[in-house]
């Protein structure tokens, strides 16, 4: 499933990403005093928390949506344009063209919060499987993937948070994209650099995924 | 609440944010065919939706999770540096940097799906408040609000949406912040463009909003 056997994984020492980030520990200062489980789904969990944070040690009450985690991937072809696949999104009853992007599926309870090095080849194959999936390009022997660290889509209301990744030099496979039953992505095209700034500038780009690697990827140069 | 009644309001031509963008409104080609609330929460509620798509006229069950809309602006100083405020996220269990932001209270139905005219109103007022509130800092003579376009939070799983807004030549208020019960800003504090950038390439800034609102900046030139 890691699928980067051949793959130059290629890490920025600009880029900061703690083992223990993007878990739901309680960190320094924090504590969980309660939890109540309010609502029960497959793809959203709703807790009424109590938590002790530094600068309320008496304790407040927070309504908290819990979701798997996430992986995104700006992918990069080998002459320089970048896959976007526009995808129908229900929550918003609309299309949309973005990056890539996938839940990670944690097989056992220590590939989420045990080993950092099995997790970390969890999340890079999610990467390479939704590529794949979503878009039928693929790894290839000049191909690097990138960490962009990772952010959190909406700390207000949600623990979800997602893993950025950049995969430059990608190709296409043979056997194409292989659609997942539960998505439908209605195209995937390739953009030049200047088509994808413009999408941004007017909007027409407009999900948190595919703006916090764009953002990412020109506070470090690499747009 | 407007209080926008002496400031230059910019709209860059390129950003297009048509009216019926960012309601739960269906669209052409989409229909829902049934809601049913699951979890009836102030902060979020989830719904079981069946919804017709264009590319699945049959029908297909979605979780949704609805959030009010919400407001983030990116606020430069007259003197060229970024606001940030450290913010206890309880979702999260940590404090993160963030620009400010918060939801908008729509006072009426008609606030929210009615006149755009009024809607905007709202929107503007409800930025005014917010980095009044989080910041302390105001609009001033020479202040200019830019509209950045809007984006989903999370658009696989829930409706949020933030309007992004670009606050230049703010001003501090006499009276200084006004904090919010419900929320804990631990500080503010004033950032180079320099620093900013940098603390968005290390992954330090990791919140959705503040990485759309960077996103829009550059792919815009305004950064």
């Amino acid at each position: 499933m890691s699928g980067n056997h051949h793959t130059n994984w290629v890490s920025d020492p600009r880029v900061k990403t703690p083992a223990n980030e993007g878990t739901t520990a309680d960190h320094p200062g924090w504590e969980t005093v309660s939890r109540e489980l309010c609502y029960d789904g497959r793809y959203a969990k709703v807790f009424h928390d109590v938590v002790r944070t530094p600068s309320r040690p008496e304790g407040v009450m927070w309504t908290v949506v819990r979701r798997k985690y996430a992986v995104a991937v700006a992918p990069r072809t080998v002459d320089g344009k970048w896959l976007l696949v526009h995808q129908e999104r229900i929550a918003v009853r609309r299309a949309i063209w973005e990056f890539p992007a996938g839940q990670i599926e944690p097989e056992t309870e220590s590939d989420e919060n045990g080993d950092p090095s099995a997790h970390q080849t969890l999340i890079h194959g999610t990467v390479w499987r939704e590529l794949r999936e979503e878009t039928g390009w693929t790894e290839g022997p000049q191909s690097r993937l990138e960490s962009l660290g990772f952010y959190y889509s909406s700390p207000g209301f949600t623990d979800e948070n997602c893993h950025l990744f950049f995969a430059d030099r990608v190709v296409q496979h043979a056997e194409g994209s292989l659609p997942d039953e539960n998505e439908q992505i209605v195209e995937c095209r390739a953009f030049s650099t200047e088509e994808l700034v413009g999408m941004i500038a007017t909007g027409e780009i407009r999900d948190a995924n595919t703006l916090a690697c764009f953002a990412r990827l020109t506070a470090l140069g690499k747009i």
